[in-house]
């Protein structure tokens, strides 16, 4: 695996993506391409950068998944977070947050217990050797600009600002007024 | 699970990928705030869109992955292709491939035969019904602008034109010269 590069085949001599979008053009109307080519993209880049972090977070012993899951309990006020609140966060069912937690905790990343106010609330909390990789692993995913190489940061403003108002209007957040 | 909406909980009160990028900026550096909120808008906008698209396409008997191959019979020349050439443009494992044509044979839509000039090889074809089913689906993907919404055509080409760059620095494509 080179570089920045996850395929193992020769590169396709044209733009797939661009490809579908002159077919959707073509058979199903101009208008109804760039959302396909939009969606695609997305798809796609969401496989290129999450293989790019995970080759790196393999050194840490994690996975993106549970780099996310790691970050959440690093940036908690107290360091620790009921497993209920933590799938909210990371949109994931409670079941894979009690797996994703269950792989920090069986490198000793995190520790579970039962929460001291609820019984039957499992609370998750950051061990200091999960501060050390939390910090190491954050600054190995920075240096690599999060796997979003060769964009710059308009380009990077470019994706996150529609984005964003594709999340507030799918009800991830609601903006204070 | 309401139309464009896919959380059963309240949305948050602030925007929790702004909010990590404001821990970013503080923590890390300012630079390193645009690449990770870029990557997590990304990650976040691909369980979106794909759970919007998924519900539309199960009245169909295909889920996003199945469709993806379906279309992609659909447009080849002769309606059929070889499982290998099929994991290249899908960019997924031949298992994978594998998987999603015995799920669209099992619903009558693909068939599944030895390549007449190389047994080695397992050649997919499309069937009548699957040609009906890919037009009828992508009318309805196409009629909820694959699950985009609320973003505009020029949104979707800030997404697409830098997504681009990504996907060909990454060696999926070789723009021709």
């Amino acid at each position: 695996m080179g570089c920045g590069t996850l395929r193992r085949v020769p590169p396709l001599p044209f733009d797939p993506i661009r490809e579908a979008g002159r077919q959707w053009e073509r058979h199903w109307g101009a208008e109804t391409a760039p959302p396909m080519e939009a969606v695609i993209s997305i798809v796609r880049a969401q496989q290129i950068v999450v293989a790019r972090l995970n080759a790196v977070l393999h050194g840490f012993g994690l996975t993106y998944s549970r780099y996310e899951a790691l970050m959440l309990l690093f940036y908690s006020r107290e360091g620790s977070l009921p497993l209920g609140k933590m799938g909210v966060r990371l949109q994931v069912h409670l079941t894979n947050v009690t797996k994703l937690v269950a792989a920090l905790e069986a490198r000793g990343l995190a520790d579970r217990a039962p929460h001291p106010d609820d019984r039957r609330t499992t609370l998750a909390s950051i061990t200091p050797a999960g501060r050390d990789v939390a910090a190491a692993a954050t600054h190995a995913v920075n240096a690599i600009d999060f796997g979003t190489a060769p964009l710059a940061p308009g380009a990077l403003d470019g994706i996150i600002v529609p984005l964003r108002d594709l999340r507030r209007a799918a009800g991830d957040f609601a903006d204070p007024e």
